[in-house]
């Protein structure tokens, strides 16, 4: 079958990827749409750094190596991403019960087989969602209702991970929050804030494209950090309630100036992934007293309710879709990405 | 009166400070004990840096000038420090009610005043705890029960300190605790812990002198990390709890060293005062879901609380009691506070 793969960096098509068999409480599906994550530029770019900081870390013996965990991946050897998707159901693997063939669905991106748990991430073996065909686990399939169009299904696990950013933030009604960073990460932050009523949420990136879409997201105020300091403008618009700050820029520095800027007692959720070293000044931290919740994915029910309000119309991602290509599109998406102003989300569509 | 005081990074005793003066609200006390903080060694060592910090941040206008705040401190006149007191009262300002004469007292280290709410921590005008006598706030004052030895007394301001990192991190029954530095401010975290029935509470420290005063304060285990990494004892003693790790030590690369090696989901408390700038890798702290709550201080009830458990011996400080001077030894603690072998709470007796 086809597939965008990554080998050496490099995103290449590829016309003769084997396909997919499913085993025992899995299923074969056809992916309808598939978004590219930021995640995955980033891995693309950064492998081999982020595979030794896995390796160098404790208490994660999931990234340690072993079964097809992130920690032996072989970076020359073709790497099968998407982890975004959402699909028809083909065929179950023997002694599976599952829906019928033609049903659209999506699921949490891990697979379940007799080896053990595999995230549907990076690996050299188990297939994703830049290609034609994939397994999926009969146990974890979510039905898409309301004949919900797949390509919005497919943003069900972006927006997962703003909700449950949200969630760990504990904010609560009276609060107020500031998103740095309206990439996909900070857009689906703002989403989930506003399903929960938050008010005021301010927002703020340097593009305007990104300020755009942030309003239609939910944000009350947008601030262009070249001309009015983020924390000014939350000053300005947030009326004295205890703030949370979530930062969905993930670029070394900024952590230590939200520090530097924020209001004592703020609540600050780390959401966006800083892959290098960074600098920080604890004595800011420790004047304000301030916490930092490092956040990252989400759990089930948070990704089966984020379906739930994007079916319903509860979050509408159509703003956040900027774009749509095949899989020989792919190479040319992993480019046009770095540009903020042409574009926010691109699905991939097999 | 006599006083030991800070000038241009030097402690030297004075015959020849004014006399405080108490006006309206305001009382006259007599200085019975007054613990040295480490807090007072850093600013003396590093005063000017800590202000320029100050500075620097924003949201925090109480420290950026005005009053007799830290902002505006002359490092090159007199500075008054002791913010760890008790004392016995002599004489009320102005139309002013409150205890009897002879009275022992204690209080939250601020003094309110026709000019605003002044910090009792560092002053070139607002005398402290290292002299005869200070000025105290008629509404804030503390009467000490039980006839509570007055230098225990001293030690609420510190141990209130631990119980408040403890509170802060929201412990409860069924997590573990490792506490990272068997100082005062990691002796009196062990205390709370313990009055809170947290089991195990690990510690760890280099010096057998504070590893003997952590058992004494109430850990189930300690360890030399010279010997074995603190984790590994946590990994050992912790039985699979889910862990809040008490950051007590306060030197640049502890909090990467903890994200690093920490179970994921853990917490992280940071009470220690780190004063220069931290190198962190954002990464495992997102890969590991951590959360990092800085500690600073306690609240009124948290104050009154701590005095409580002292009178009623739930909380044991003479452990942490290791020397005790009088105004002429002032200078020689300061030095001898280096070596935590010989000294963990030094008191001064005016």
């Amino acid at each position: 079958m086809r597939a965008a793969v990554l080998r050496s960096g490099e995103i290449l098509v590829r016309d003769d990827v084997p396909e997919p068999e499913p085993g025992l409480g899995q299923v074969l599906v056809q992916v309808k749409a598939c978004g590219i994550c930021g995640s995955d530029l980033h891995f693309a770019k950064h492998g081999k750094e982020m595979l030794e900081l896995g390796r160098q870390m404790e208490g994660m013996p999931q990234m340690g190596g072993g079964g097809d965990g992130r920690g032996d991946i072989d970076l020359d050897r073709d790497v099968y991403m998407g982890h975004e998707f959402a699909a028809e159901i083909l065929e179950a693997g023997p002694d599976t019960e599952t829906l019928p063939p033609g049903t659209i669905v999506t699921s949490i991106p891990v697979l379940l087989g007799m080896d053990g748990i595999t995230p549907i991430v990076y690996s050299n073996t188990v297939k994703a969602g830049y290609g034609e065909r994939m397994l999926l686990s009969a146990p974890m399939l979510l039905e898409v209702p309301n004949g919900l169009d797949p390509r919005h299904a497919a943003l069900t696990e972006p927006m997962a991970v703003g909700l449950h950013a949200v969630n760990r933030s504990r904010i609560t009604a009276g609060e107020g929050a500031l998103v740095l960073g309206c990439g996909p990460v900070g857009l689906a932050v703002i989403a989930a804030l506003k399903l929960q009523a938050i008010e005021p949420i301010v927002a703020a990136d340097f593009s305007p494209a990104r300020r755009r879409i942030a309003s239609e997201m939910g944000a009350h105020e947008v601030v262009d950090p070249a001309s009015e300091a983020a924390f000014d403008a939350w000053k300005r618009a947030g009326g004295g309630r205890p703030l949370v700050v979530f930062e969905a820029i993930g670029v070394p520095g900024v952590i230590n100036e939200i520090m530097r800027a924020a209001p004592a007692q703020s609540r600050v959720v780390v959401v966006g992934v800083c892959m290098e070293t960074d600098s920080i000044t604890p004595f800011f931290g420790i004047s304000k007293e301030l916490s930092i919740q490092f956040a990252l994915g989400y759990d089930p029910m948070e990704f089966s309710g984020t379906l739930r309000a994007i079916a319903e119309g509860e979050i509408d991602v159509t703003p956040m879709i900027t774009g749509e290509v095949d899989l020989d599109g792919v190479p040319g998406a992993f480019e046009e990405l770095g540009n903020p102003e042409r574009h926010c989300k691109i699905l991939v569509v097999p």
